[in-house]
């Protein structure tokens, strides 16, 4: 028996912004601090081997502020761009109210409800600097349906995170709305439609316990 | 060609208290976080590659502080126990006063500055949780000469951040004052009685830059 644990960052500033954030490298505010430090205090009594966190400091640090409060400095925590949010293409850094303008109410409700809707292009792609130096650039997304970041989410939970919770060792993922959304799809066997009716909120964890074939002993 | 940074954590609160630290899991004051951030300042125009630092907090939270003020939230960090102070055996947690007054000056200072001299063994080991939950209990030191550390510093440098400088990939160890003295001692080849006068000021960077034999370019 294993514990998955997922937890989405704290308030950036871009949430306090009501932006689109996607990529867009943006700092907690204190608020977030704040969510993570209560999320701590939540998982405080589940013992955890890992972290894993995406390559975003709002990720990041909210993982080293939940890892702090609960003394667990020392635990490894391994970023990867596989947890990164959803790629929001175009509409990254825009405010969300001002793309139902541009674009029409409806529109900008497809594109954040459908599972398969991808947001309008960038031009080109992001340079391939920092954390993504070692990417193919093909890979590098211009624009992401919630099913594209399911598609490059899911083999970093089959190669790395999986097998650790099949081994017994409670692994803990801080990560962002759109990451949280798909693992939990996946996990839970959510339809493509039913996965638009959920929502994760900032610092509020989900919590699932697995049997040694990984299958969902209780969920919260 | 490759850079190693070594840069001894900032301040923490045993420091304030001129206390024997060793492995005890002490924080950074603000004066040490701000250590950190010069520190930062200073090493801000090479590119680095991967953080080592040990599993004690005090030089992880100042990894973390360097890498933020610097943009790197992003790089690996590897937290190892091989990175971790000289342990002080039972002059862990003492007022480093006290300690002349209890076992006489001269004594004190063969401790301190003798290469091979340990301080008193605890008379049991620590316990074997947390960081250190999978090292074999004969691993675990009751007491440590500088010897003795460099002797476990030593195989995580060759076997680890040797092959990646190598690579012509800059690493930076953030740790501790006898860790950075032993990576000293073993990179400039000083002599048992020469390190003695090699004093390492908490958040000051020593920058070496290696051909790719690792014979060292330059060193300041």
């Amino acid at each position: 028996m294993a514990k998955l644990i997922l937890i989405r960052h704290g308030e950036s500033t871009a949430n306090a912004k009501n932006e689109y954030t996607g990529w867009n490298d943006v700092d907690l505010t204190p608020k977030g601090e704040q969510q993570a430090r209560d999320a701590a205090k939540i998982i405080s009594n589940i013992p955890i081997s890992e972290i894993h966190t995406s390559v975003l400091k709002r990720a990041i640090k909210t993982a080293y502020i939940i890892a702090d409060y609960n003394d667990l400095n020392s635990l490894p925590i391994t970023k990867t761009w596989r947890l990164n949010e959803r790629h929001y293409g175009a509409l990254r850094g825009k405010n969300k109210d001002a793309t139902r303008i541009e674009y029409g109410k409806e529109q900008v409700q497809l594109w954040r409800r459908s599972f398969y809707s991808r947001p309008p292009l960038l031009d080109r792609r992001d340079e391939l600097v920092g954390p993504y130096r070692n990417l193919d650039p093909e890979i590098m997304p211009k624009s992401e349906s919630l099913y594209d970041s399911y598609l490059r989410i899911m083999p970093y939970f089959q190669d790395v995170i999986a097998p650790k919770l099949k081994d017994g060792k409670n692994q803990l993922v801080v990560a962002h709305g759109s990451t949280i959304r798909a693992l939990m799809k996946y996990i839970e066997q959510i339809s493509d439609e039913g996965i638009d009716g959920i929502e994760v909120e900032n610092g509020d964890p989900v919590i699932y316990e697995f049997d040694n074939e990984l299958d969902i002993i209780s969920s919260k």
